[in-house]
Parts: structure tokens; C-alpha cells; sequence
């Protein structure tokens, strides 16, 4: 179930953190907005609802667990989630750690910059390889 | 479980399509996104895991619901879905199907326009009445 020319079937999509048959997590290298993971579906499919109703909550579950990792260890302003998939048609969910200092804030990610920050990587309360520790430590449990 | 202040709390938030004890489906009033749905839980929670598993799965299932109406009524490009709440803090899922045409494709929807689009409504095959209709009726069930 791969498709011919999809980013995400033909790439990793990002840093790779944890990785099981049905689906795998990256961090996304965004400077601006550092703690940016995707839980990716391992096959092609568009819509979330294109699953069947055990993935959609596999998928679902994994989302919880690096929501769950952001929170407790970065305690974010706010959490962000988000199924778009608009550019690249291939089910993957953002899962963004979101701060009232962040370059962006309160807007979503996807909208006009409003400020420059340019240490938001330091500004998190831990090295981002030991936050990808944590996501895949969770996710494999 | 309200809080003081929170529009989500003390306002309906958009056109009323359904509602139980746990959650309300409402229409938002987006005229150049017009199918653009939210689910919203009714007790005031930030985070989607602020929920316990069970309330998780009840809100995705609605968020399912809505989405599987929307693609079979409008055969939509895209369905975008998102929990954000960076401004307002309870949580919501947009469910907004996005059509190659609209003003911000491929774009999220809240990223600045890239085209005016007069007539969006119409271009829906359906009027939104019987959108609303059926995504009532699949809620229900």
C-alpha cells in the first residue's frame, strides 16, 4: 500500500523517533516551533476515516502518547493537533507543543510569523534528544 | 465543569447541528470555508488527553461521524481536522472539508487567503441546511 511520487511513502518524513508496523513518529525540524512530532501511518491513505475504525484508534493512541510526553515533560501553553494533509495526501497527525513565547503564538503554526525567537530550541526545559527518548520510550509501551 | 469567561462555556459557538450530554456538533459561519464543523466537548477541558480514554474515543468517534458525511455528501479534496485551542483554551475539533477551489487551498485554513472565492456556498452540492440535516442524523445514530 505505497503510491507512487507520495513524500511519506518514499521518505522517512522527519528525525525518525519510534517505529512500529502500522505507523511510525518523527520530529519534524522546525526550528521556530522545536518540539513538532508526526505520528505518520506507515500505509498510504488520505483520510483518517479511510481507516478502519481499529486503526483510526491505533492511530488515535499513539497521538495520545506523544501528547501526553509534551505535556508532561515541557508543560506547553498548549498543545496543537492536526490532520491536514492538504500538500501531502498520506495520513500523518502534528502534534506541536505550543508556548506564549513561541514566534507564531496565539495563531496556529501555519500562520504568518508574528515575532522572531530566535532560541526556541533553548527555551525548551530539555534537550530535544532526550524528549525523542521519551516519545519512543512511551510508544513502546 | 465551566469556567468563568471561556466562550465555549458560555456560548453555543456556532450554528447548533447537534447535541448530547457529552459533546455539541455546531456549524461555524465561514464564508469562504462553508462546511466547516466543530465538535465540542461541553465540559471545559484544555487538552484532548485531559480527557479520560473513553472520552477520547467518544469525541474522535463524533469527529469520524462528521468527517464520513462530509466526504460522502461533498466529495471533498481534503478533510482537515484539528484540535487547537490556542485562544480558546475548551477543547473543539474542526472538521472543515476543503475543496481544491477555495480561497486558501492548498493552504491550512488559517493561513493568510490566496485568492477570492465569491460564491463557495454555492459551489457546495448540497444547500448547507441538508448538510447540517445529515450530519445531525449520523450523529444520532
Amino acid at each position: 500500500m505505497t503510491q507512487a511520487g507520495c513524500e511519506l511513502c518514499e521518505q522517512e518524513g522527519g528525525i525518525p523517533v519510534f517505529r512500529n508496523d502500522a505507523l511510525r513518529v518523527i520530529r519534524a525540524q522546525d526550528t521556530d516551533h522545536p518540539a513538532f512530532y508526526r505520528v505518520i501511518w506507515n500505509a498510504h491513505v488520505a483520510e483518517w476515516t479511510g481507516l478502519p475504525p481499529p486503526d483510526r484508534s491505533a492511530s488515535m493512541q499513539a497521538v495520545a502518547k506523544v501528547e501526553t510526553v509534551l505535556r508532561q515533560a515541557l508543560q506547553p501553553t498548549k498543545v496543537n493537533l492536526a490532520s491536514l494533509g492538504n500538500v501531502v495526501p498520506h495520513l500523518h497527525w502534528h502534534v506541536i507543543a505550543r508556548f506564549d513565547w513561541d514566534a507564531r503564538w496565539p495563531a496556529p503554526v501555519w500562520a504568518p510569523k508574528n515575532k522572531e525567537v530566535a532560541d526556541a530550541t533553548s527555551r525548551l526545559p530539555m534537550p530535544l534528544a532526550e524528549l525523542d527518548q521519551r516519545v519512543a520510550q512511551v510508544l513502546s509501551t
